[in-house]
C-alpha cells in the first residue's frame, strides 16, 4: 500500500519528484563531472529558479551544503568572532546555540518554554552580540515567528547581522532579503525531496565578515565562506557536490514557480486553517500553540488525550503517516507537516480519518 | 547515445544502481523518518556490508558525512590539538594539508612533485605531530601509495595517528584496521554512486583523541566525532542523513560482497594492467607514474603527444567519456578512471578505440 506522509521532514516525495529522477538518470547526470558546463549551467538553472521563488536579490549568493545543520555551523564561523545571541523556543532553536559553544563563541539566549513564541519588542538583543539568530518555524513545537516580527527586530537592530533558520517553513515565509543577511533550508521538507542537501542564502555583508574574522581566527575549513562564494560565482562548488539533489531542487523550484509562491503560500495557509480547526472543534485534540500567531502554517502540533501512538498507528492503518511529538512530548502530541506536497483533499482526508478515531 | 564513463568521478554509475533506485522509490524509502527503527535497519545493513567488503574491526566506527571533504575537516578537528603531518603529491593531498592551516593547526609537510610516490623509509615524521595524513590514491595525478608501504609508515611510528584518504580507490585497498586509525572515502568514485556522500572509518583512539583535545580546543560543532559516535552506536546520524545515498551504497556494498572483494580487486588489476600496456607500447601515450609500484590501479594517468581534449572529443564521438589531466596537464594528459562500473570489456573497447585514434 502507498502511504501519505504528513510527517516533518523526511516527508512526503512532491509529485513530480519520480519523474525528475527519471530524467536525471536517463541523462546520465549521476556521471558528469562538477567541472564541466554541463554542471555549471545545471547549477545554474537551481540557483535562478531558488532566486526567482524566494524573491532573493544579487547581493545574496544562494549555496549548496551537505544539510542545514551544516549551515548552522558555517554561518557562526562566518558571522561571530566572538558573541552570539539566540532565540531559543524548542529543540532545533536550542541546537543552533549549542553549536555556537562548541565553536567557542560565547552564546546570549532569549529562552521561552516549547509552544511560545517571540515578538521583536520583548527582545533585547545584546550589545555585543555580533548575529541574531532566529528560527522561523520551530520543527519540535510547532510555532512560527511572524515575518513581520523577524524584520521588525533587524530594523531595531541594524547594526546586527541576521540569520533565519527556516529549514522546515521555506519556501512559505517571504523573507525581505533587504533585512535578512542570511537564511537557509534543507530539501527534505517543504520541497519534498530526499535529505543530503542544505541551502544557504548569504549576503555580500556576511562575507566581508568572515574575511575580516579570518585575520585572527579560524573560519573553518570545509565550506568556508571565502571558498564557498568564490566557486558560486562560477556555478561551481569547492568540494563533489549532491549533483542529484540539486537537480530535483531546480526542477521542483521550477515546478513551485510555474505555480506561482503565492498561490503556493495560500494553498498552505488553506490546509494549515483546515487542521488547525479540526484541531480547536475535536475533543481530545488542541493546539500545542495558544497564540494564534505564533501557529506554525507548515507543522500543526496537537495535544491529544490519547496516545499519540494508538492515533499514528490507526492512521497509518488508513494509509497516512503522522509524526509524534518531539522528545518528552513524543507520547502526548501529534505533528502534522503541511507541505506542498500534501494537497488540500489529502489533508481533507486526514482530517476525516482523525475524526473518525 | 548511452555513454560509458571513465572519468574519475563522478564516474559511470555501477550497473545495479537503477533496480537499487527503484528499489528505494517503490519503498517510499525518501519519506521514512530517520529516528524510526525502519532506518536504523536501512543504516546497519549499509554498514555491516561496508564492515564485511573492507575487513573493519569493531573498534572502528562507520559514519556517514556529507563528503570527503568534509571527512578532511573533521578527521584534523578530532585528532589534531596543535600539529599535523602530510606526504602531499597533487592536489587532494594539498588541500588536505591547507585545510590543516585553516583550522589554525601547524600543518607540516614532505612534498614531492607530481607524479611521484612516497615509501615509507625515506619519510621522517615530526617529533610533535599528532596525525600522519597520507593518499592512497591521488586523483590528480594517478599516484598510489603501495598498502605495504602505509602500514610500514605506521610500524615505524606506533605513537601517532594515521589517517588514509581513499577516496578515489576503496574498496581497492586492503588496509589493516588494527594499524590504520582512519580512513574515508567517498560513494561517486569506485562504487558508482551520485555524488553527496562521505563515508568515514575511525578508531575508537580517535575518539579518545577528539575528548580530549575537546577540553581545551573545539572540535567543531557540525558532526562532531563523539556526537556522530553517540549516534552511531543506534544506528543513527546527528543531523537527517543522505538516506537515499547510504541505502543505495548499503545495496551497491552487498553486490560487491556477492561477488568478493577479492575478485574485485583482482578485476581492477587485471583492467588496470590492460591500460597500462597500452599505454606503455602505445606511440604518442606514456605512463606518467614512472615508477610501476606507484601507479594507481583505480585512475591512470596517461601523458599524451596529440592534444588531450582531441583525443577527449574522438573518444566521445564512439560513446566513451574520459577525464582531462588535472590542473597544469589538462592539455597533456588523460586521466581514465578504472572502477568496478566498468567492465573487462569495456576497458577492452576503450583502448582499441584510443588506439586506432
Amino acid at each position: 500500500m502507498s502511504l501519505t506522509f504528513f510527517t516533518p521532514g523526511p516527508a512526503q516525495l512532491y509529485p513530480t519528484f519520480e519523474q525528475h529522477l527519471q530524467s536525471f538518470v536517463s541523462g546520465q547526470l549521476g556521471s558528469i563531472s562538477h567541472r564541466s558546463q554541463q554542471y555549471r549551467d545545471l547549477h545554474k538553472f537551481t540557483v535562478d529558479q531558488l532566486r526567482i521563488l524566494l524573491n532573493v536579490p544579487d547581493t545574496h549568493a544562494i549555496m549548496f551544503l551537505g544539510s542545514a545543520s551544516e549551515a548552522w555551523e558555517r554561518i557562526l564561523f562566518s558571522c561571530v568572532e566572538l558573541e552570539s545571541f539566540h532565540l531559543v523556543n524548542g529543540s532545533f532553536s536550542k541546537k543552533f546555540c549549542e553549536y555556537s559553544t562548541a565553536l567557542n563563541k560565547y552564546a546570549h539566549k532569549f529562552e521561552k518554554p516549547m509552544g511560545e513564541g517571540f515578538t521583536a519588542d520583548e527582545i533585547e538583543v545584546p550589545e555585543y552580540a555580533e548575529l541574531i539568530c532566529v528560527t522561523h518555524n520551530e520543527t519540535s513545537s510547532g510555532v512560527q515567528m511572524p515575518v513581520s516580527e523577524i524584520h521588525k527586530l533587524k530594523q531595531k537592530n541594524p547594526d546586527k547581522l541576521i540569520a533565519v533558520d527556516m529549514v522546515s517553513s521555506a519556501p512559505y515565509p517571504d523573507l525581505d532579503y533587504n533585512l535578512i543577511d542570511t537564511a537557509f533550508f534543507s530539501v527534505q521538507k517543504a520541497f519534498g525531496l530526499p535529505a543530503g542537501l542544505g541551502v544557504w542564502i548569504v549576503s555580500e555583508k556576511c562575507l566581508e565578515k568572515a574575511r575580516q574574522i579570518k585575520n585572527q581566527y579560524s573560519i573553518g575549513a570545509h565550506n568556508d565562506l571565502p571558498t564557498l562564494w568564490k566557486n558560486a560565482l562560477n556555478n561551481e562548488t569547492p568540494a563533489t557536490p549532491n549533483v542529484m539533489g540539486i537537480y530535483l531542487l531546480g526542477k521542483i523550484a521550477e515546478d513551485f514557480n510555474k505555480i506561482g509562491v503565492g498561490e503556493i503560500r495560500k494553498a498552505t495557509e488553506q490546509k494549515a486553517a483546515l487542521i488547525y480547526d479540526f484541531v480547536e472543534k475535536t475533543s481530545g485534540f488542541s493546539s500545542f500553540v495558544k497564540e494564534v500567531q505564533n501557529r506554525s502554517q507548515t507543522v500543526v502540533v496537537a495535544n491529544v488525550e490519547a496516545s499519540s501512538a494508538d492515533i499514528i498507528k490507526k492512521i497509518k492503518e488508513k494509509g497516512m503517516v503522522i509524526g509524534s511529538g518531539y522528545g518528552e512530548f513524543k507520547g502526548s502530541q501529534l505533528r502534522i507537516a503541511n507541505f506542498p506536497a500534501t494537497s488540500y483533499d489529502a489533508v481533507e482526508e486526514l482530517v476525516q480519518e482523525l475524526g473518525n478515531i
